[in-house]
């Protein structure tokens, strides 16, 4: 039998906490059969088991570390700092940072997981001040990866080289492309178009050879058309433009819901047509697409959505799992290793 | 009978000139009854009169201003400029400038048509070096201004705030709106989210009594919520998240098409629910939107999409005699009055 993959878990994190976070957990098994994964469950006990006894699947690789402390959803980084020392967030990162797990899943507080993360695993990224978010955006042709959507308010240039050198790393360990192409997002295609950064590091993507296909500029429509596999853009307009898909397509869902209930003739349309919409609506289920990475730690730090169900709990413990057994981190260091002599070349020649 | 409102088209522009524009001047009538319209269409008398000789309502209100020039819808603006003069597109504007119509419509070359209105009619605006363009985007409330989509790629916090002030005269004009909330696009709702010229921005909306109501900070998926009625953001973002979405309901239209042909069963309950399918269809095809104005000018000049049907191309001549008929362009100098008198204080303090 091969060493398992130890996965740290936040159990207490997100809207349901053990009740969610443990059938994801089997969830999670039954998806990845014939890998050898064992589980660190950190928070209360007596919910933890409770939620165990239900679920032998889960049961039978996980291990409860008990801590009575949680982080709240609405508490403030600052604050998770100062006081989350021992708490079940704290202590499923901490695990990773200790080399007890090779990965860690939380549902917890955005802003409290970054801090977290980052005081106990320190950045890996030199260009990074804060971890960078990657998301899973289901495309016409599979799925693209989209950072910064982690709202770091202002990328240079060599930022966003980093974010095209870890989305590239995390499209091939998790989306399973053997050489992703990778796009700069632009307000057009030509040379001229944009502002500064984008400018430069379209012009650093394109003349280093990174391991990785640099297809050029990219267009808002391009995201969906999944023109690339990885698109690069700051986190303020990733974030925002994540935000806007989020909101048209619920838009549209209402529109259909609306559409499909406005009369007789229509509600039995769609009762006939139902199992072909339901079909579809798994393909746009954000449960289906839960868990990206926070970039740029060293380790793997794995976030779901607060409101993730267990499908999508599952699903974030597969990305950890994916992360955790590719070449990642090795290959993004090889390439942060190459950013960083072109960088310091640049910069020599203009101090010069 | 009242003064008619006159309106210059640019005949020749998009990708199918008379063939569309003729047929659109009759689609605007057909919604505008009961208004006073005299139309001057600017291009190739021949073709123009063939359309006409079709379309007798358009006709009947219409005269033919020939030239055989045209702009190409794939020239540079530098080009347009040099060469444009004479031309459908050129003539259309002149024809505001010397005060014969009250505002122009062309769906020509974008980038040309600012560069050609920029030249002949200058900027009102004092911060803009170019005209901002407003999106109308269809919500689940109503209609919400979204802008600046016009890909001017940084904007300052002035800039912000007059982006404001055109989108709310806009919404007030051509949406019927009362008193516009506005709310200015960003990463957070807390004062402290975004970067400095959205924070700069949102306290001047805050402290200065503009005609308009300020919402404070929205998200992304506010936008399709319909929070607020105008939504600012600089050309980058907007132009990215305008371009986001329409790829996000370009992605949900093709899966839902295909779902619907699926099976036998699917194909069956989708022919019962087509015309519940085909009202709600209509009420995201971008025709009915069609039609944003070239913000920040001295004159009302419309862009309507190169590829808008008649239907489409009628919409943006009725969002053109709105803008002429209201009280949109005393507004925004009024506020933009206000504003300059506070950037003007603001600026003596500083470099006191």
């Amino acid at each position: 039998m091969s060493e398992p993959t130890i996965i740290s878990i936040d159990a207490m994190g997100g809207d349901h906490g053990p009740a969610v976070v443990v059938p994801g957990v089997a969830r999670a098994l039954e998806r990845m059969q014939g890998r050898t994964v064992r589980i660190l469950l950190h928070g209360d006990q007596a919910r933890i088991q409770a939620e165990l006894d239900r679920t032998p699947l889960a049961a039978a690789v996980s291990e409860i570390r008990h801590t009575d402390q949680v982080i709240a959803m609405d508490e403030k980084p600052a604050q998770a700092l100062r006081r989350g020392k021992g708490s079940s967030l704290w202590n499923a990162i901490e695990a990773v940072k200790k080399g007890e797990a090779h990965a860690a899943v939380s549902a917890g507080n955005t802003g409290a997981l970054m801090a977290v993360s980052k005081l106990q695993l320190r950045m890996a990224a030199p260009g990074l001040d804060r971890p960078a978010i990657v998301a899973s955006w289901p495309t016409l042709k599979g799925v693209t990866a989209v950072l910064d959507v982690g709202a770091n308010v202002a990328s240079d240039a060599a930022q966003l080289v980093e974010f095209a050198i870890m989305g590239e790393a995390f499209h091939k360990a998790v989306h399973g492309s053997k050489r992703p192409t990778v796009g700069l997002l632009n307000v057009g295609s030509e040379d001229v178009k944009g502002h500064e950064e984008v400018r430069e590091a379209h012009r650093l993507l394109r003349e280093n050879g990174f391991d990785f296909e640099y297809y050029g500029f990219v267009e808002g429509d391009d995201i969906g058309k999944g023109t690339v596999d990885v698109v690069v853009t700051d986190g303020f307009t990733g974030n925002i433009a994540l935000k806007t898909a989020e909101g048209t397509a619920r838009f549209i869902s209402s529109l259909l819901k609306e559409a499909l209930s406005s009369d007789l003739q229509a509600k039995l349309g769609a009762l006939i047509a139902m199992p072909a919409l339901k079909r579809m609506r798994s393909r746009i289920d954000s449960n289906e697409y839960n868990g990206g990475p926070l970039l740029g730690l060293n380790g793997i730090v794995v976030k779901s959505h607060g409101g993730a169900d267990a499908r999508g709990f599952g699903n974030a413990i597969r990305v950890a799992t994916d992360l955790a057994e590719s070449d990642y981190a090795a290959e993004i260091a090889r390439n942060l290793k190459r950013l960083d002599a072109v960088i310091h070349d640049g910069r020599t020649e203009a101090e010069a």
